[in-house]
């Protein structure tokens, strides 16, 4: 039986295992992101730091020719993404344990699409995620905090990203509280993205 | 040669063709949009009102096994819709100029996704695609006012549409205006959506 | 001494004594309030549900000449606001223990500013406040979920008040968590207001 | 007869004489920044970039006894903060028409409240500010584009701010559009205020 039997993207929060204080990226910014990672049917795709694994499933679902490669740092997160892989079935995922970008070495194809969700050297990361980039490739880079978008938006400039967009999300879901229903927001998030032109 | 070739949806605005005073629901809108539809490989789905064509478009591209019907009461607006399907190859969409509810007595397939993004008699639209949507499907509306936001809340209870959502978009983008780039606000839109169980 | 030694309203959340699950009206909406109130220097200001006793307070040291009156139904809470107002040297106010609309008789002076932030009978509530609300006065209500959305605006559209203006808040504060600072949205309000002409 | 007849902040933006392209503080902006600036009756106030001068009216009649000094560089301009000064009855602003910072040097009163809300060179006016401001004294800056808000973050951090608030407003109002009453969002801006210490 299949979990998630429709084309589209969005699937709700709550169909995911969850781990405590492990992030998930919220439905609305998930389509976000997808949105911006423009993937093609063949694309390889890496997802560095991967948290709940959300959106390698996404992906998964959206893009089953895609090769797709999700990193975390932590074990037992990785456990998780692999859990939430198996779940909805997919099969196109590779989850590798280990600390972005020094992990990444042993990769040896060539994105052309990098998701950033995070990781504790975040100059360090971007700065290598680019470097193995393909020509014509997109980079697309989250940011919960102030610092974050500082350090991602002088990243992106010194790197030469092309054609940068931000974009802040910012969401209000009518969420049942007891018996009443109440407009509650969704932290908001700055989401960068950019092209590797040559 | 394809204009969007990619496997996911988020086309930017300006690659549309407009005309002035036609509505265009923005990218980030469009995402939301097509994820409460929930659409199926195959499904059979109506976008009423339609407008600028976005909706087909993404919907075309991503889902190419589905029949797509999209109405317009306006002649130029129903050409512009068209232009917009042809300029992105999409080849499963009909586009019907006519008034809802009335112009839909004509269709014969019974649709499982129906999105109702206008109308001037909005309720009366709604009690009508209710009664034609097929058991299991899901039905869509937007609200940029507060008067369409109780409209169609107040036609939701009274059809007994089940698992009603409703979601507030609200984005900011960062637009450059001369030589600066400041951040500028998407209007807001409500979206509800729910199911036809039985 | 003086503890909020300022001309300007927008007391940091934090300096109000609190009770666990009692809602405090945060800094950033207060201020719309407070601003929709558009009070006078000698007003006659009832605060139906007045929670934490966030206006009261402000109100006081703003306008020192109003007479305030503050009802809540919970005598806890009204222990609360009494505290606030005590703590922050508020000598204008009088708060009452009771359930609006039936509490509300024993005042005999006519109120030309009223504020409604709660009430289990919100319509009743609203249609009692309007005949005791002074010509030319201004009514205020808010709501945090659809339904407070609509019972407001269907009552105020049936008290036939005037000039009615709604605005909606949402606010993204830089919060500190642990050491990172992340953007944090407010939770949305509905604010309605609008004027008794004759 | 007195225009605004109230002793809460908060006037309809409709309300102030206007020049094309010249910007104006959005009322619930103007709410954040006068509650920011924590004014105290006898504060020193300096507004730079005074811009519609909004925020020099507001002040004046919410502080009677501050002594306020409005900086614009364009000389059209300045008369129409002097124009909206007049209109409201403001007794206590002084308007200078010239370039931050060195228009400054001139004044001789030590300023305790410093707002800056533009300027050609965003660093330096913060500096020279940042060295006249009393010791007790707060500065706010706000910024409508990530440029600026670096700019100012940057800033603030060199000089050692202390007690620094980031806040993102963000409105959505109920407009009306011809016949119908949408929800139209207020462009977002960042304020960041903080404390001289010593």
């Amino acid at each position: 039986m299949v979990l998630w039997n429709y084309a589209t993207p969005g699937i709700p929060d709550e169909m995911f295992d969850r781990l405590p204080g492990i992030p998930l990226s919220k439905c609305e910014v998930r389509l976000l992101l997808i949105s911006h990672l423009r993937l093609r049917s063949h694309s390889v795709f890496w997802d560095i730091g991967a948290g709940t694994g959300t959106i390698p499933v996404e992906v998964g679902l959206l893009c089953p020719s895609c090769k797709i490669v999700a990193i975390e740092r932590d074990q037992e997160v990785t456990g998780l993404i692999d859990r939430n892989c198996q779940k909805f079935g997919i099969k196109n995922a590779e989850i590798i344990n280990g600390s972005a970008p020094e992990c990444l070495d042993v990769l040896t194809d060539i994105p052309d699409r990098i998701l950033v969700e995070g990781g504790l050297t975040i100059k360090e990361i971007l700065e290598y995620c680019w470097n193995r980039l393909a020509t014509g490739g997109r980079i697309i880079a989250t940011a919960a905090t102030l610092e974050g978008l500082y350090k991602i938006s002088e990243s992106f400039s010194q790197l030469q990203v092309r054609n940068i967009e931000v974009v802040q999300s910012s969401f209000n879901r009518l969420e049942t509280r007891g018996n009443r229903q109440i407009f509650a927001a969704v932290n908001p998030i700055f989401i960068l993205s950019g092209d590797k032109i040559s």
